[in-house]
């Protein structure tokens, strides 16, 4: 009698470590903090258009946007970035009457370059205003028909190397590109990558908080099967969505023994979702882990005036006058993570973000993403891949080819 | 011995129509689709202002905010409206950026009057533009301290029933004061409403799919405890911002035999989320069930050119050439819903909307409010109140008073 299945087990942290050490030779992401930069910057600087048009759906835009919007309103940025993710044509049109076609580059971005929704909008695009070496960017892998498309018609095109998947995918070129290009300061940003990298490997202060929390989230899998992210700015509104599409689309999968593993992310943003999802997580069953962020430095001194005039007398609320809104909104998060711990059975942790700046955003999310491997291999899943989302595809072409 | 406990038990279809029946005499919503507009009509029209700034948060903009921007690209309004719906501070100034405050006005909803997000952004722009009876509408309780600032100040105001729930008040004047300042149908939305409604009453179309889901979705709460919606277009993101706040609010509750219930929503965009959560929805754990929503006819046919310089022979999906956008994006819902009927147990249903009108939109959310009053009947919870979202504000104000 043999078995050849390798019953679930949660391994020890070491042996977690030793796998994700290992991972480094075939995953690339790992290796992003270390590239060099020089290329990137020359032709960002070289593109002199007033917008930046990223062609790009899934991992190929939620990563740079999500860098984007946290830095957008404490930054005078002089370009614009936008992000045709959608084949909705009326928000096709919605979004292109702020753009002047003529004073815009299109970066258009795929990574197999077989991707039916960019290709569509970048012909539509292309019937709209020519495209061409003057005004197109292409990422892509070097082996696709988009990079051998660039090449056929002289336009500028960056390799994504095939052992970067999607997800895993902001700090390569399909987010310091065009996120290069409206002069955010990439360079910051792999630092914070670094950071988080190297105290990782050495396994020194990065390293505990992150495969702890990794193995507390599978131990419990099976009572808290929703992770909840409240994030308390909308600055990282975004940075939510790209968090459920790193976690959904890495954890949602069939391990090593055929079984089902899911943990479910779920992006809150307060203080607007505390008139909202919170009444679920205070008095629901307790399926949920709640992770608060908080930014404590946002850079910004406007506050609540003072009524000297005595005009709002009447109106309830008078304590929070002369207050910064910045200190209003970490006080309601401090409110928030106080009524949940004090239920005693949720389990809850506070991120805090130093301030807004591309090394802080870089730290959170490099942090994210190891967080995610460390999960991944106590799982025992292929982190790194999606089978599930190639029936859809298949069908798809199908229904074309009736 | 007595047992004073009502153990759970799931009731008959009858039984808990006559609830819904009954609850008609107390919970206000049900009655809106039947209200008279002629006043919020007149005063819309006597508005004469460029931009509408909205002043509220969670159920004080989300709903108009949903039917606003399902709206918005297929009508060519000359009026902006703005939702204030944070207190972030440099949210707030990119969103002030888009408005000439002196041409613009400011529409101050809160339930209570004492949302403290709502007044504290209230007393700002006053700091900016003074606020008097000349640009300011307030929505608020007749009792409340807000409705009273209004009287004081000759500021006109609009009374919220005590018996409508923020998240339960899109149809009533939180909703349509604002939508028919920018020139927004709301007799068409009651229209909508009043077909669900009737139907539903009279326990004819809309009653059994209504009722039955409602069953199924209670039977299998615990095996399928998160309901995902997965809007085909993104003229529905902030529907399923709607969506979620009105099941997470109502149906995250103790009922009446002290037992947690909780029905947790994920709102789902595609095709963008089909590179993202599909993935844990397809392998993840059968813990899911999925609703699409489909919009049949987007009035645009703007479509995938032809590639007749056969610039694009060398790239893939050259099938979709010639095909519109809304048939593309309606392949894709379909070819989704194939993937997922095929894994034969994962619950799924298709809701389609005919077209992008008020009407159309007002049926399914009105579909969705009653749907969810009748979960929390079979449920035996209040789905009207909200006690757990109290002690955040508790804790709040004893910070201030520290």
């Amino acid at each position: 009698m043999e078995y050849s299945k390798n019953f679930y087990q949660i391994k020890s942290n070491s042996e977690i470590f030793d796998r994700i050490n290992a991972e480094r030779e075939e995953i690339g992401y790992y290796n992003l903090p270390y590239q060099d930069t020089a290329e990137i910057k020359d032709y960002a600087q070289s593109i002199n258009k007033k917008h930046i048009v990223v062609l790009g759906i899934g991992g190929s835009s939620l990563g740079a946007r999500a860098i984007y919007e946290f830095l957008l309103s404490s930054n005078n940025y002089t370009k614009d970035l936008l992000f045709l993710e959608t084949i909705d044509p009326l928000k096709i049109k919605l979004c292109l009457k702020k753009v002047d076609l003529n004073d815009a580059q299109f970066v258009v971005i795929s990574k197999s370059g077989n991707t039916i929704e960019t290709l569509s909008l970048f012909k539509y695009l292309n019937s709209l205003v020519e495209i061409n070496s003057t005004n197109c960017t292409i990422i892509s892998e070097t082996k696709s028909n988009l990079t051998q498309f660039a090449n056929d018609n002289n336009i500028k095109s960056f390799d994504l190397a095939e052992d970067i998947g999607g997800r895993f995918s902001v700090f390569s070129v399909v987010g310091l590109v065009p996120l290069a290009m409206v002069g955010v300061d990439i360079d910051n940003l792999l630092n914070g990558c670094k950071r988080v990298a190297d105290s990782f490997f050495e396994q020194t202060s990065y390293y505990k908080p992150i495969i702890r929390k990794a193995r507390f989230l599978v131990e419990n899998k099976n009572r808290f099967n929703i992770n909840v992210v409240f994030s308390y700015s909308s600055l990282l509104e975004s940075f939510n969505k790209w968090y459920v599409q790193l976690w959904a689309e890495s954890l949602g999968k069939i391990n090593i023994n055929g079984t089902r593993q899911a943990l479910t992310p779920v992006g809150l943003v307060g203080p607007v979702d505390q008139h909202s999802f919170l009444q679920m997580i205070m008095d629901g069953v307790r399926d949920k882990t709640v992770t608060f962020i908080k930014i404590n430095d946002l850079k910004d001194s406007s506050s609540i005036p003072k009524d000297t005039a005595n005009k709002f007398d009447g109106l309830a609320c008078g304590y929070a006058e002369g207050y910064s809104f910045n200190d209003l909104l970490n006080m309601q998060a401090d409110a928030t993570i106080q009524s949940i711990e004090e239920q005693d059975d949720i389990p809850c942790d506070v991120i805090s973000i130093r301030t807004v700046d591309e090394y802080n955003i870089a730290k959170i999310m490099f942090s994210y993403q190891l967080l995610v491997s460390c999960i991944g291999a106590f799982l025992q899943i292929n982190t790194y891949d999606q089978p599930g989302v190639e029936y859809g595809k298949i069908n798809l072409a199908e229904k074309f080819q009736r």
